[in-house]
């Protein structure tokens, strides 16, 4: 490894630490909530994963403002998207959704809690990740800005974002043919978290309103490459790395890239996904990109 | 009925009205949102009800600001409400939870829509409820108050909130013995949703601290009585005008205040608790009161 991927790689093990210490904390407080709803909702919070929505939470506001100081408002917005993320999976691993028994090699949330506490874990989930995007502006954001953010939020986790893409796939596993269709899924499944993701830490950062427009494209970009990825890494990718079976979509019946257009012409989709999301990125002329310009390499080249 | 009951039934019908037309109107755009996710959400925001949540948002707020003019980001909060109430009413449904297969004698949600899609349209439901009460800010209302109101909905409809009230209904349904129980439940699952109804009101009518605390007192004592009348329905109602089978209740188990203390006690409690809640509401000192006092009463007295 080179001197800057051991250095990015420190970097996003950090930040994932910092994130996972301030989850553990951001739950209402314990008396406030029934016992089992709470263990129900820190259980999955706790089940790891990547950290990755955060993590460009802090990366854009560092990248937008061009230093580390001052983290407090982005790491609240950081636990809130991963509040949402987390949400999104206890509630797509129920019996009615994808019926998944693990994630991550533990039981899932229903496995352990049963169906009705993943349920309400899940609720709980995404409303309080509203009451932690919001308190942002108790550690120095401005009201203006925590309202773009929150209602970002909405828009990009709800029906016209991540649920909507949830609701395509669902109808869509009855026969995806255009590559359009799965894009479709992609982009709202999955890059529109990165998109807030990276939108809010831009904002937090104070860019005006045309370079938020660039790194959204970047976000947008830089998420389907990822999900590309994913599906690549599901067919080829090593078992023990990945920690997961391979080949799982194919057994699921599932359309990815490498199924609708074949391996090659999926890799150079994302190599040229990811170098147009490093163009945008230059082009909203943060004060230091350079960050998530590794970030977006890494992504594309990762083996698990 | 006296004069005053026919205005009060007037002004019920038209605030009703005026939140079902804006309800319609407060989805996300259709070319946004998959067809069907879309329809599922705006099934079960359609299925009526009394409106009530988002009356007390309309009242309240004229009952701090003293008139009837700009009512703009009221009806904002009061849609917001609302659809927090519809999700989780859909969510309620579910096999999972309760298991009902009717709904003000409409088909539920899953029934029409299936599980999936009626999980996902719950989600989608309560994440467009934070995008409407942001939304407010485009309406008049300043930004820290909206983020105020953004707060308490998270607090109030979340894991310390009604959520929480759901879990522990959940888990008390293998045997509530106590009063203090039963409180409890009804407190967070019924109480919670009316207190931020009536603060948000207050709120967007300026009202100070001291004043707000004596709404949420107000909130807190309606909803319980409101409780309590609905499970006093629910043995001695009419089913003709409830529009659903009586003794459901005892059918299903459940405890309630008849069953732990009786008819009469549980009558008198709910006198109480509406006294309580009107003497709370004349110490807010609000401009124009009048109308919250009546609908305090009109709950009280109600037959359905």
């Amino acid at each position: 490894m080179s001197d800057s991927q051991v250095m990015l790689k420190d970097y996003l093990s950090s930040a994932a630490r910092l994130v996972e210490s301030e989850l553990e904390h951001s739950l209402p407080p314990e008396w406030s909530v029934p016992e089992k709803l709470r263990e129900a909702m820190a259980y999955s919070l706790a089940a790891g994963g990547k950290r990755l929505r955060p993590v460009f939470v802090l990366a854009s506001a560092e990248a937008a403002r061009g230093d580390e100081r001052d983290r407090e408002a982005a790491v609240a917005v950081a636990c809130a998207i991963e509040m949402v993320h987390t949400y999104s999976l206890v509630h797509d691993d129920l019996p009615a959704m994808d019926n998944d028994d693990f994630r991550r090699g533990k039981p899932t949330n229903h496995r352990v809690y049963g169906e009705a506490m993943a349920i309400l874990a899940g609720d709980a989930l995404l409303t309080h990740a509203f009451h932690l995007a919001a308190s942002a502006r108790h550690r120095g954001a401005q009201a203006e800005t925590v309202l773009d953010i929150v209602e970002d939020l909405a828009r990009l986790s709800g029906a016209s974002g991540m649920v909507g893409g949830q609701a395509a796939d669902m109808q869509g596993e009855q026969g995806i043919t255009s590559l359009a269709e799965l894009e479709y899924i992609h982009e709202h499944k999955t890059s529109d978290l990165i998109v807030f993701s990276v939108t809010a830490g831009a904002r937090l950062g104070g860019v005006d309103s045309e370079a938020l427009e660039k790194v959204a494209e970047f976000g947008r970009k830089i998420g389907l490459a990822f999900q590309i990825q994913d599906d690549i890494l599901d067919l080829v990718g090593d078992e023990q790395k990945l920690g997961k079976k391979t080949n799982s979509d194919t057994a699921a019946g599932k359309v990815t890239y490498p199924y609708l257009v074949g391996m090659e012409e999926s890799r150079s989709i994302m190599e040229r996904l990811t170098n147009e999301a490093k163009q945008a990125l230059l082009a909203a002329n943060l004060r230091r990109p350079e960050r998530l310009l590794e970030l977006a390499d890494y992504l594309m080249n990762r083996d698990r």
